[in-house]
C-alpha cells in the first residue's frame, strides 16, 4: 500500500482526547496508511472461542490507530477524509458479549464467530451462507473540544464509532474540526455489516486502511457527512429481501421488535440457532425507518438479503 | 386491469373496524383490482394550492378500499399479499401539513406540491431534479380484532399505514389474519417515497391497484412481514448518495438532526426553499439506522439519492 505517511498499530489510543500527542503531521492533499487492529485490541486471535469472549478487558476495546495532526486544520472548518484503499484480509471476528447489543437483555451468554477472510472477496457464515466482504472502519474520527478522556464506545460529533457501513472504498467523510491540527484517529476495521450492527459487532477485522486528507477551510458543519460515489447494495440485493416489521411509539422497542421478528425467521427457515441468527442479523440485516410520521406509530423494517443464500 | 374481482372507491372507510361490512367475499389465489383514492380522499385536485391544504378536512383523510372478505381466513393465519399490477398515474401531491410530520414544530406553515406523473416513470419536482417513479400502497391492512373504531393513521399489528417504500410490484405481503375473514383493505397510494416519509406525505397519488390473495394456515406471525423480489433502489443509486448524519441517544432525535442538515444541504447546495427541501426529503430521502448499540449514543443516517440531479 503506497501512501505518503504509514502510522503503525502501535501508535494507538482507547479513548477521545484532545491532549494526546499526534503521531504525525499531514499536510492536505496527502495520503496516509494506517494499520489498524481489530476491535479487540489483539484480545481474540483465529483460535479464540466464546470462552475468551467472556473474559475480554473492555479497557482495551476498538483502539483507534492515530491521531494525525492535518496542517492548517482549524476549528470551523471540515475535514475531508478520502477512503482510498483497504489491505489485505486474513481473518475476522463476530461476538456476542453479555451486556452489549441491542438484545442484550435476551442473550446472556457469549458467542463467537471466526471468519476466514483469506480470498478477500467472501465470507462463509455457515455452510451456504456467504457475505460479499465490503470493508470500512467503524471508528473514525477527530478530537473534541471538550478537555478530558471521552469513551471509544458512543459516536458523538467528531464521528468516532459510528459503525456506518457505507463508508467504503470510493466514499468521501466529512467530518467537523473541532481543534487545531484535527487530530484524525481510525479503528475497529469491519469486512461486511448491517445497517445498525445489532448484536454490538459487525465483521470485525484486522487491516490496513489508506486515506487522503483534503481541508474545507471555513466550511462548518455540525455533524459527520459523506457521499458515496455508487450503489451501496451490488451483490446483496439481486435476489430480493426477506423483511421483517417492527411498529409502535419507540423506534429503539420496535427496532427490537423486528429483529426478533427476524431471528425467529431464520430459526425457522434457515435452520440457525438462536445465536448464529442473532449474529447474522448484525453482520448482514439491515435496519431502516420505514415511517418517522404517523404518530402515535413508527415502523422499524428489518431486511435480510436473499443473495447471502447460495 | 383485468382481475376476478373489482372494488371501486365509492367502497371505503376511514376507520379500522372489524364490524364494517365487507364488500366482497373473494376466494385464496383470486386476484382483484381496487380503485384507490388519493389520501386526501378527494379534497385536493390538481389545482390545489397550499389554501386547500390548511382547510383540509382529517376526519376525511387516508381512505382505505374495502374491506373484503377472505374465504376460509381465520385468527392465526397469515393472509399473503401479492402485489400485482399498479394502474395508470395522472398525478400526485406532496404536502406540508401544519401540526404533522417529523418536523412539525419547525414547519408552521401549509406546502402544496402537485406533480405531473403522465409519463408514468418519471416524476419532476422542480426542473433539474426528477424522481423514478415507484409505486406502492402506503396503507394496507386488515381488520384488528378489538372492538370498534380505531384510527386510520398509525400503523399497528393489523398493517395499516406502514408506508413502507418497498411494497412495489412483485412484492409478497405477510399479514397476519386477526379475524374470520380478515377483512382486507388497501389505499394510500403512493408514487415515491423515500424510507421515513419524514415531511408526513409522500407523493400522494390515486390509482388502481391489482392484488393476488393466498392464505397460510395456521402459520401465525405477529407483525407484517415481506419478501421483495429483486433490488430495492434500481434508477436512485446509480450516482451514490450525499448522506447527513445525527447522533445520540434517542432515535427520533438523532432523525430529526440528520433531516435538518439534509434540508440545509439542500438549500445551500441546490438552492431549494426550506419547504422545498423538507418536502423532498420526505418524497427521495431515505432514513437508515446506522448503528443502535454503541450506547449512549445512536445514529441514524439520512440517504439522499444523487441521481435524482440531472
Amino acid at each position: 500500500m503506497k501512501a505518503n505517511h504509514t502510522i503503525h498499530q502501535h501508535c494507538h489510543h482507547t479513548v477521545w482526547n484532545n491532549k494526546i500527542e499526534p503521531v504525525k503531521s499531514v499536510t492536505p492533499g496527502e495520503s496516509v496508511a494506517f494499520e489498524v487492529m481489530d476491535a479487540s485490541g489483539g484480545q481474540f486471535n483465529e483460535k479464540s472461542t466464546s470462552v475468551d469472549v467472556a473474559k475480554i478487558n473492555f479497557a482495551q476495546v476498538n483502539p483507534v490507530t492515530g491521531p494525525i495532526y492535518v496542517e492548517g486544520a482549524e476549528p470551523g472548518d471540515t475535514l475531508e477524509v478520502e477512503i482510498e484503499e483497504f489491505g489485505t484480509l486474513s481473518w475476522g471476528w463476530t461476538a456476542i458479549i453479555p451486556g452489549f447489543g441491542l438484545l442484550a437483555d435476551e442473550f446472556k451468554d457469549p458467542y463467537l464467530k471466526i471468519w476466514d477472510l483469506n480470498n478477500q472477496h467472501t465470507a462463509e457464515f455457515l455452510h451456504g451462507v456467504e457475505l460479499p466482504v465490503k470493508p470500512f472502519p467503524g471508528t473514525i474520527g477527530v478530537a473534541l473540544p471538550e478537555e478530558g478522556d471521552f469513551g471509544i464506545v458512543p459516536p458523538r460529533k467528531n464521528g468516532g464509532n459510528m459503525d456506518i457501513r457505507h463508508l467504503t472504498k470510493g466514499t468521501r467523510l466529512y467530518l467537523p474540526v473541532w481543534v487545531k491540527g484535527a487530530l484524525f484517529s481510525v479503528g475497529d476495521t469491519h469486512a461486511a455489516q448491517g445497517d445498525g450492527e445489532v448484536c454490538g459487532t459487525a465483521i470485525e477485522a484486522p487491516m490496513h486502511i489508506k486515506l487522503k486528507f483534503h481541508l474545507h477551510k471555513g466550511k462548518t458543519i455540525q455533524e459527520p457527512r459523506f457521499m458515496t460515489p455508487g450503489p451501496l447494495t451490488t451483490g446483496l440485493d439481486e435476489k430480493g429481501y426477506y423483511v421483517t416489521t417492527g411498529h409502535g411509539p419507540d423506534l429503539l422497542e420496535a427496532s427490537k421488535h423486528a429483529v426478533r421478528y427476524m431471528i425467529e425467521h431464520l430459526e425457522m427457515a434457515h435452520g440457525m440457532s438462536r445465536q448464529e441468527a442473532y449474529a447474522l442479523s448484525s453482520v448482514a440485516v439491515d435496519l431502516k425507518i420505514s415511517e418517522i410520521v404517523d404518530v402515535p406509530n413508527y415502523l422499524i423494517s428489518a431486511y435480510l438479503p436473499r443473495a447471502i443464500f447460495k
